[in-house]
């Protein structure tokens, strides 16, 4: 913030800065939407993975994670990856999970793995929170390509606190 | 954004733009009583209904609504209207829901129905999601009175980045 | 907002204003820890308690609260305090969450009690919705030590209008 144009926002793109906080199928997709929409309309985007959310990075090919049998257990029950993604809400053991996929693949609306591509494609920031891997025993090998250092909340205040739009999901 | 002024706050009125994702009670309640009670106090209120939270436009005598077998069954599970909204946590087959709408209406706390149609009488504007539309089958004659036009996550991200208080519920 | 300067951000500190609307251990961590990290970094930091939220501020040795048998029986299925707060996924009957702090304590995450004090200490305003105390009956003898007057969603979003950054979680 060195002048007050800056500020103005005559001289910065907006900028968004978003929580990713659940594995939730029905809370990621208008996550990464967001975040893919805003990125291409301009924004500079900022998507801190915390909580149930860090799951999202987790490449889908990696199964069991951590490093004691309580992260172990954990990553069985709670599987990462965006493709494993379950329906917060009426996921009927995963007749209405199925359901939903089937119709957006019908209306043409991107899944969370082609809109995490575009959203990196499209220059969003995507940050592991380091206490959430030391939770799960997660490390960078676990994660998809591209993500970002590990950061901390005062990290992500950082960013809110300069940002245009603020959103936890 | 013509002039600092503007953006500075001395000529506009404050801007909040929420996204109403959920059809919980629970969540429902809180999106209207902040948006109803921000345009009582001079904010211009723009409302984003997106996934779940769309079916909050529907009107309450519409029952099955959607084009194809997935999309009626979809409307059967999560029906849509204001008098229709079940607690996301402790609805216990209803009673949970019942005892609280109960208490709500003796400690006279307005009704979702009452809610959503005093914020639009404040001007609060509500924005129907077109991606959800189609996924859902949905058109306008499925909503009540008085809403928006279908609108996208670009159009929501403009309103958004031009706000003062930015939500997602 | 006496002048543009304060307004520009250089005479005031940032702010932040979040709604902590749920009693679930996943939602109230980040709250706590967002809040007390804002607080750490400088920011001036507001949290309104509402709808099950407003069960974080209970005192951990109070049980049955409540005027009438709707009240208390709510109390009895939702309790308070931070002590007694459960996971909203994989709770397991306990097993989840008694894991997830056992996880928490091995690699040094602070406890919500703990967080909620730390909070206190650096100067994060805590502030119980009025209409919630009504419907649940809950007094002020009911919270912990050191929490602002009740207010309403009319005063939450002042400060919301006036904040840097906006969470509602």
């Amino acid at each position: 913030m060195s002048d007050s144009l800056e500020i103005d926002g005559f001289d910065r793109a907006k900028k968004m800065a978003m929580i990713c906080w659940s594995s939730d199928l029905d809370r990621v997709w208008p996550v990464l939407i967001l975040a893919s929409t805003a990125a291409a309309s301009g924004l500079e985007v900022d998507v801190f993975f915390t909580f149930w959310g860090l799951r999202v990075l987790q490449k889908n090919e990696v199964r069991v994670t951590g490093k004691n049998w309580m992260q172990k257990a954990e990553s069985i029950v709670d599987p990462g990856g965006t493709d494993r993604l379950k329906l917060g809400k009426i996921h009927f053991g995963g007749a209405g999970t199925k359901m939903i996929k089937m119709l957006a693949n019908e209306y043409k609306v991107a899944s969370p793995r082609e809109l995490l591509e575009m959203a990196q494609d499209l220059g969003v920031r995507l940050h592991p929170c380091q206490m959430t891997m030391d939770l799960y025993g997660l490390t960078k090998d676990d994660f998809i390509e591209g993500v970002g250092i590990p950061i901390g909340a005062a990290s992500f205040i950082d960013m809110a606190a300069d940002a245009d739009i603020t959103l936890f999901i």
